[in-house]
Order: structure tokens, then sequence, then C-alpha cells
């Protein structure tokens, strides 16, 4: 099933997309997190109602507008992007280009907005802003030191995610989350697909700046894969329902070129990966 | 005023500390944070109420039990803690002690615990667990891009905050999230004082393990100020009322010892910071 979260009549509501059409999912009446904590139950009677409106002529919300916490994010997770950002000077204290071990850090629910919105470059506050396409996961079932080998029982679906980075933020303070946390700084949609439409192993990603492909990739080259991401960040950590993880980019991003390509005002970024619709966003 | 959470017949509850004792807050029905969203029009009804029961009978929260989202920290923002953390060979891709700018990271409101609870070693993830004594700023109305003059307007309050990190996993993953991050690792209180009392530039820090002190120092050492970290944190992310900024720890941790000393099971810590209380946790 591929949902979508979107505004009618001022009600948030959600949508089954159909093709480039949408119908109000009945079944459930809450957000999609709510969804996801019932969703063994809920699940046999969801269903698509209503009539079709394309899904140009609806105002799109982000799948999970506020996360109930900060979302989990995953760095230099494809080999090519750990050497373009170890090479590019703006990692602070880069000794490998390859970890040994996943870098997670994370970014507040205040910075998630939906496709179509803005994103804000916030110019008062740095000059070099960059896009990375992430592959999301939605945690369905909770729980703690999940095995590898049972990762994949937990995850409820996927959506993409752009984690929208101030690198000059990022290596100052050493420390990614002021980088990743301004407001606004994470683009999140259009859809949730649940994971049986998903072969999350084998998925094409690709960014396009003002229509330019920047960034064009598989999830089959990711370094820490799925299970063993989902493994490493629930030891010791309890998951909920409705966590939110990004499994990190692939190369092309900014700082990949020399001189570094920053996004400006009316740069327009567009990202698609298999599966999971086109996620766009006007920087300004 | 100075404020505790507890549980009274299974519910929650706000109480008056006053000496040893404590009485039921009247004038507000909700939680911690919902008096904070509200406090200009609640304050002049505010009071202490009932019966005074001493605090050792009564079973504690943490002041916020469960923060709307993940707290921000600050590290390394003691000049002596700096270098011993450098030293110490547990920080990854360390280039100087002092930084020029403060590193911030989070921890998830899954961490948080009450003074009285126990600690999870999780022994199974990490040999190398340590504590961290940390001045906590309690956000009251919520902003951003607040300059460092106005800042205190925007502190409700403070409470004493315990950083527990896994020293192993905080030098693997580079990013320190993970190593901050397992639950229980995240004892607060016991109170939450209104800013009115607090002397936040000239406060005691004291830690002991099993009676032994271990960290002893003031909050004029801090290298980043506090109007200076709420104007960091704040720039381009929008506080909330709720937000907690733990504002990073002074000497004295288990890694700076030769070998380090590093919690075991049994082991009791205890913290205090003028006017804040004593904030006492087993580790098992």
């Amino acid at each position: 099933m591929k949902l979508v979260c979107y505004r009618d009549g001022g009600q948030e509501r959600l949508g089954v997309v159909e093709g480039d059409s949408v119908r109000r999912l009945s079944g459930h009446d809450g957000d999609l997190v709510s969804l996801i904590e019932n969703y063994d139950a809920l699940r046999s009677g969801l269903k698509a109602d209503g009539e079709a409106t394309p899904l140009d002529n609806v105002e799109l919300l982000a799948p999970i507008p506020r996360p109930r916490r900060n979302i989990f994010c995953v760095g230099k997770n494809y080999s090519e992007h750990a050497r373009e950002f170890a090479g590019s000077g703006y990692e602070a204290g880069a000794t490998t280009d390859v970890d040994e071990f996943p870098a997670v850090f994370t970014k507040p629910a205040s910075t998630v907005i939906a496709s179509g919105q803005d994103v804000d470059l916030h110019a008062d506050i740095t000059d070099s802003v960059d896009y990375e396409v992430e592959l999301t996961l939605i945690i369905g079932k909770g729980g703690k030191n999940i095995p590898a080998e049972k990762a994949h029982e937990h995850i409820w679906g996927y959506t993409i995610i752009n984690d929208v980075t101030a690198r000059d933020r990022q290596k100052q303070h050493k420390q990614w989350f002021l980088g990743k946390s301004l407001d606004s700084f994470c683009p999140m949609g259009p859809f949730a697909v649940t994971a049986d439409e998903v072969t999350s192993e084998d998925l094409d990603l690709q960014t396009w700046v003002n229509g330019e492909t920047r960034q064009k990739a598989n999830t089959r080259d990711l370094i820490f894969d799925i299970p063993s991401l989902v493994a490493t960040i629930s030891a010791g950590l309890t998951l909920v329902p409705g966590d939110l993880i990004a499994t990190g980019t692939p190369a092309g991003v900014g700082i990949g070129f020399n001189p570094p390509k920053f996004l400006k005002s009316g740069d327009v970024v567009e990202m698609e990966i298999t599966g999971l619709g086109r996620l766009k966003n006007t920087f300004r």
C-alpha cells in the first residue's frame, strides 16, 4: 500500500495512492503513526474510498509530519560518498574514508516539511547548504536488541528523506547535529510505502538539481545494510512504532564537486527512489 | 519555586519542595511541560497545598519524565574536561583540547529516568559506562535566533542531568549519539527549579561514586556560557517550551583516570548542583 498524508478542507487525512491519483483511506481515522501502532489489527479493514483526486491537486504533507521524536540518521554509508566527504575538507577529524562502525546522529522533528514546500536556506546562518537523498525506514513493531536477521519484521515501510545539511556548521561543531537540524531541513515523502511493496536491497536513488542529475546510485551499495543498521541502533535503545531511520546518502552531493556546488535561492531539488515517488523542494 | 514530579496513588503529580518535604502543587493539573507552556497565565495561581510529606517517602519521577523531543546536549564545555577527554583516547578524531565551537548532540527522551531509579549498565553491549554531571536548562518561552543577551528570558528553570555515556560506543561511532542514548542513560532531577531562584553562572557541581568525590567544579568555568549556548542552538532551530539543554560536564569523569574508572554493578553515583538537589542512582 502506498500512502500519503494530505490536507483536505483544513483536516489532515491519509490517502491511498493509485497511479497519479489519491483516494481517501478508510478503516483508520488517525495519523500514520497511530496506524502503524495498530497495523496488525487495522490492516484487513484498510481500503481506498471515495473519489479519486489527481495527486497534483492535493496539498501534500510529509507522511509523518510530526515524528514523535528525533529522526535517526546514518552518515557515510556509501563508499564513494564517504570518500568525497573525507576529501572535501568538510569532515571534522576525518581519518579514514570508510569507517568501521556507522555514524549515527539525529534531526529534530521540527525540521520536517513536505514535498512541494520550500526549504529555508538560512542565509543569515550558513552559506553552504547541501542535499542528501536517503532511503528511510519507518519502524513498525518496536523493540530493543533486534538481531539483524529479524530486522525486516520491524520495518513497516519506507519513504524518502532529503537530509539537508549546512556544511559549515557540520564541520565547525564536529558533532553533525546542528548542521543537520535547521528548521525545514528535512523534506520527507511524498509516499510512505509498506514493506511488502519494496525490495529495499535493490532500489535506485537519484537526485536532480534544476534538472541536472547529481546523485545516482543503488541501495545495494550501502556499506552497513538495512538489517545491520536496525541491529546497531536498537542495541540497548528501544525503537518504537513510527521511528524513522535515514540510511545515508550516496556520492554526488554538493561538496563532492570542486569547487563545491552549494544550493542557492530558487534551486529546485528533486529526488526519486524506486517506487517511493518524487520528492521535490525549492530552496529559498 | 522548587518543583518535583512524583507518583501519588498511581497518578503523576507535581509537588512543591519545602525543605525536606513536598506538598501538592495546586493551580495546575497537567505535567511540567504544560505548566511551562502556560506559565505566565498560571504563575500567580500556583501554590503548595495540603499536607507536607517527607521527600524520602514519595516515589520521585524525573521533573520531565517524557520530554517531547530529544534532549540537546553540549560536549567539551569545561577546559579541564576537554583536556582529559582528548587525552583519554576515547575521543574519535581529537585534534584540539578546547574547540572553537561547541559540540552539540542529542539523547532521546527514552533515556530519562528519575533519581532513585537504577541505570542499566547494558553489559552485553558496553564495558565502559561513565558518568557526567551537567547543569541543564529548561526552556520556557520558545523561539529561534535568540540573541545571547535575551537568552535568560527564554530559560524557565534548571535541573541536573547525568549524561551517562558508553565510552566505547561514543568512540567507535565517532558521532556520540549512540554512546549517549542507551535506555536509562539520562537520570534527571530531582528538582526543577525556576530561574529566579538560581544564579546559573555560579553554581557548584559535584559528583560522588560510592561516596568518593570525582567531579567538583563551578559553572563559572563553562567555556561556552549559558547565553551563548542558547544563541548557538537556537540559530535557525526553533526552541519550544520544555526543551532541555544539558550544558556539558567538568573534569573528573571515569576516563579522566589512568586506567579509566568505569562504573560497575552496584556503584552508586550521586550528583549535586547548588540549589538543585541531589540526583542519586545505582548502576546495575
